[in-house]
Parts: structure tokens; C-alpha cells; sequence
């Protein structure tokens, strides 16, 4: 870290007509944000939300999940006429979004790629884990070299702020199945109800990655992003490591959304451990598992609204609060500008 | 309230394309929107923060404030030089911007009035509450009706979502009084650091406080707002007071900032209880004393930033919160609408 240019930046922030820490958080995202550009005067420009979308074979068991695999499909034409949480978010701050089928098991040929539609199904959905393992090895580092060419286009389209959403049904377990290797927490402390499992599911859902967990021996995967990606992965989550990687590459001011992008950037953090120095973490979510994610970053999320809908919704929401960072660092007067006494 | 239009509101909530709750505080947010404007299809329009400025007789002592009085001048023509945060983050949000000078010692006459610029000064600042009452009842109560009226012409003006704001050195002290006398708190637990006091400086400012509460026998007044203003208020405070009372009746939507803000609303309160239907509360302050406010008020804060600046900000930032609420709540596509299967 730029040691001088944090000085800088944290007199800047000091001299502000403001008593010194009045602005809380958002003197921390300023410097972050500064620090990351290497400026004292940083700007964030074309925001982009992107959602991978890629369904999972254990949906199609029921043991994970209350809502049917066909909801992943369902999402991603509601994202197609902009009738989802993320749309109305995205437009309202004047956010990019782009949709990227990542794996969905539905035929989507029939919408054309555009700026905002990807197509890069890697296959029609992951095998259930259960059963074999979730993806290949080269199924894993194609996804995530697809993640990262999707970002290096943002960033040739000039993009410097990104965050990573995700839809497909299942993908909660994923999650959990990742950071429990990752963490050595048991599957019991990092399991939540995803979508809306009652008392029921969610006991089935434990005893299930419990299941999966000891068959793919995921206790000797802690320090193996790939093999974990192979053995219990998504293809939304694999692209989001390669796109974790890539904004790091590019300098990007990267926004983490929830529960499985958190996942995402374990895997990323493993493969790459400077991407943490990129990331503001947008909320903390509602899903159970997200608080020990949070810890395990010792990460302050910028948002506390108990959402848990995935999608980069959280996301999109912190993006205003951070663009509010960068406005108060290049535009509020100093106290020697404004000819205000201070202390 | 009406339970028909809230249960209402409760299923065109749960029939958007997410799991239910899955938008966790926005839902609630989207909810008290449509009560308080009566209707399944809420707007906000002509969003509006008034930030009141005054000055404090206490302030000239200088046992309760490490600034000197003559800031809350200073700030007043940094907001009208557009140089300071609340210019900042109401530029951004494009919310309307009012400065009032309540009762500010400085003279602001070569400023003209204008639509973002009110002249309303009750006087120099209050006198020092150490030595005498803080303002006459007759100066509590114009200004109460000032702040009303202030308020009438926002609602004339199309105003439906408004934010109050303060400036004026000293006032965490009169909030600090009015909490401690209304909730029945220790002086102690009611003070705050303000403005950046030092540790010896919150002891001089604790003590200082304990003698101002007894010599005017506040203990007697915790259901007297009119008596409270008089003896400990502040100008702007007053203003505020009125200016909710105001806000209530033109049924707007009311963002509480933080502790100055909630002193004020706690006086309102007791003139008209039903007030704190049409308040959502911005954040949780920094402010020491703010987290037994919020518990006073039941209250659950849209964001949790660690700010403690006044001048209406924590409002600013919440309100793009309180648009997506509204704007999931009209423009979501419904399961059946998207045609995606729910459970």
C-alpha cells in the first residue's frame, strides 16, 4: 500500500468543513476508493452490475430448496424484460446491468447477445453432486476464464466500479459447501434457509451438504479453489472467481454483493489474495450463513437491510453510498476553502 | 390504520418475483409508504431537506463544544456557497435543498430570500440556559408556527418526502436536555461527544448539562414540550417541532436524521402522538446519546453509516433507499406477471 498517498488522502478527508470521522463509513470508502485508484482525486465511472445465472443439479432433487429448478430459467427472462428486483434498482442509479448465462438448463438462443446479454452457457446446469462431481476441471477454468473476459470488456468499455450478482436455484448450497472448506466451519453454522426453507427443509439441507461434503472429502479441498469449483462449484460461481480476478487486474473499485459472491471471492481471494484490497462489501445479508463470511473478511458492509435476495441487489443499493464517498472527497470545501474555524 | 390496505400491500409485496421478505427493510419501507399515502401505488415527488440553523447561548461558555459559536455563521454560508456534505449529497440525490436561519448571530441580510434561502430569525441565538431560560415562550411558539409554515409552502410546492437538518454549535446539548427529561435517562447516558469533545471536555459537558437540568427543574417538564423548548430548546429545534407537526398533517413522509433531529421529534410527539406514523428513521447517529432514542422510538434505522454531522445527511443518503422501496413496490414484476413459478 501506498503509504504517502493514504496520508494524503486521509489529511484531504480531515480537512473537510466536518468535524475529523463525522462522515463514518464513508471516510473509509473514500480513502479505499482513492487507495484503489491511486489518487487523491478518484471517480467512478460506468457502474456495472453482472449477473451470472446457471442452474445445479441438486436442485432437481428438492433436498436443497423450496422453489422448483425452473425458477433459475423463470429469472432470467423476468431480468430479459426488466421485471426484476435488480432492473428496477439498476435503473433507478443509473447502473449497467448485464445478464450472463452462465449454465442455465433452458434454451435461451433465441435472444440475441447485446451489450447486456451474454451468452456463455458452459453446460446445461451442474451434475448433481451427490451423485458425481459438479463440473470437470476444464468445465472450472473455462468458466472462469469466461468471467474474466466478460470484465476485461467492462473495462475496455470503461467501467471502474463493478459488482457480481447471481441467480440459480441451489446456489445457497454451493455456497455453504465452499465456505465450510474454506472456513473449517461445520455445515450446521453455515447453512441458511436460501430462497425460504422452512424448519424441515432446512434440516434435509444440512443433512444433504453434510452428505456431499464427506463424499467429496471437501476437508482436504481447503486450499484448492479449482478442485472445489469441480467437486461442489457453479458455473455462475466459477465465472464470478474469474470476474473477481479480472477487476482486480483492471483496478476496479469491486462491490460484493451477498451470500454466494462472497463465496465467489474466497474462491477468487485464494487464487489471487491482493483482490481483498479492491473489495467494499455492500451489505450484510439476511441469509445465515453471511455474518461468519463477513467475519472471516473482517469486512464492515456498507448496508444492514436484511435483504437476501441475491441478484447484486445489494449491490446496486451500495453503489449510491459509495458514489456519496467519492462526491464528498472531490466536492465538499475545505475548512480553509469555506473559512470555517476548525478545531 | 387501515388493515384492509395493509394486508393489501402486504400481498402485491409478497407476489413480487422473490422469495418472501427476501427485500427484508425495503419491504417494511414500501409498506409504510403506501399507508401513509393511502394507497397501493405510492410516488415520491419533490423530495425537500430544510436544515434550520441557530446559535446557542451555552456555546459561548464554551463548556459544551470544542468549536467556537461563530461556525454554525460560517457553515450557513458554506451550505449557501454549496461547499458543505448536505450540498454534496442533495446534488447527487437530487433533493431540494432549504437553508433557514432560525436564529443564527450573524447577519445574513445581503443574502436575498429565495426558494433555497429563508430568513426566519427569532433572535441572536438563544441566551445561555446557564443563566437564564433559553428563549420565551412566545419566541417557542413563533417559532414552532414558523417551522409549520415553512412546511405548508413545501406541500404547496408538490413536496410528498421531506428531511430536517440542523446546524447550530451547541445544540447536541438542548437534544441531550430534551432526551433526558422526556425518557427520564441519566444526563450521563443522554451525552454525546458532539462536534469531536475530548474526554475531559464530555465530563465538563456532562456536568455542566446535570446543572443546567436541575436549576430549571426539567424533571418536572418531561410532558411539557413548550416548557422544554423555553427553558433548554434551541431555535431550530423549535422550528423542527413545528415543522414535523406540519409534515404530519400534509401527510408526508418524514426522514428522521439523528440525535438533534429525534430531540426535536420527541417534542412533536407529545403535541401530536400520531406524528411517528409518517416517520422513517434515517440512520443510526454516531452521537452517543442516539441509540436510546431509537429504542425510545421502537425504531429500526434504513442505515447504519457511524455518521454524526448533522445537517440533515444521514436523511440525504436514506432517501434513495426509501425511492427503491417505492420503486420495487410499483415497477416488480408480480410471479404471475413474469410468469415465474412461486411456492
Amino acid at each position: 500500500m501506498n503509504q504517502s498517498l493514504k496520508a494524503q488522502l486521509q489529511e484531504k478527508i480531515n480537512r473537510k468543513t466536518k468535524p475529523i470521522g463525522a462522515l463514518g463509513l464513508l471516510e473509509f470508502i473514500a480513502l479505499k476508493a482513492g487507495l484503489i485508484q491511486e489518487t487523491l482525486f478518484p471517480v467512478i465511472t460506468n457502474s456495472t452490475i453482472v449477473v451470472f445465472a446457471a442452474d445445479h443439479g441438486i436442485a432437481a432433487t428438492g433436498l436443497v430448496n423450496p422453489y422448483p429448478q425452473e425458477v433459475t430459467a423463470q429469472m432470467v427472462l423476468n431480468f430479459i424484460r426488466k421485471g426484476a428486483a435488480i432492473n428496477v434498482f439498476t435503473r433507478q442509479h443509473d447502473i449497467r446491468l448485464v445478464v450472463v448465462d452462465a449454465g442455465v438448463n433452458a434454451d435461451f438462443s433465441a435472444i440475441p447477445s447485446s451489450d447486456w446479454f451474454i451468452h456463455a452457457k458452459q453446460d446445461t446446469g451442474t451434475k448433481n453432486y451427490l451423485e458425481a462431481d459438479a463440473m470437470t476441471a476444464t468445465q472450472a477454468l473455462n468458466a472462469i476464464e469466461q468471467g474474466r473476459e466478460i470484465v476485461r470488456q467492462l473495462g475496455a468499455a470503461g467501467c471502474n466500479c463493478v459488482g457480481f450478482g447471481e441467480m440459480g436455484i441451489g446456489n445457497t448450497s454451493s455456497a455453504t459447501l465452499i465456505m465450510s472448506a474454506i472456513t473449517g466451519k461445520a455445515i450446521r453454522d453455515c447453512t441458511g434457509r436460501g430462497t425460504g426453507a422452512n424448519d424441515e427443509q432446512l434440516n434435509t439441507k444440512i443433512t444433504t451438504l453434510e452428505t456431499v461434503f464427506i463424499k467429496h472429502r471437501l476437508d482436504l479441498l481447503s486450499n484448492d479453489p479449482y478442485g472445489l469449483l469441480a467437486k461442489a462449484g457453479g458455473f455462475e460461481i466459477a465465472m464470478m472467481t474469474g470476474a473477481y480476478l479480472q477487476a482486480y487486474a483492471e483496478k476496479m473499485i469491486i462491490v460484493v454483493d451477498g451470500f454466494i459472491s462472497s463465496a465467489a471471492l474466497m474462491l477468487a481471494q485464494q487464487i489471487q489474495p491482493e483482490v481483498l484490497n479492491n473489495c467494499l462489501f455492500a451489505h450484510a445479508s439476511g441469509e445465515q450463513g453471511h455474518a461468519g463470511m463477513l467475519e472471516y473478511f473482517k469486512a464492515e458492509p456498507i448496508l444492514q437491510l436484511g435483504m437476501r435476495l441475491g441478484e447484486g441487489t445489494g449491490a446496486a443499493l451500495a453503489i449510491p453510498v459509495i458514489r456519496s464517498a467519492v462526491a464528498f472527497l472531490n466536492e465538499m470545501a475545505s475548512f480553509d476553502e469555506a473559512q470555517v474555524s476548525s478545531i
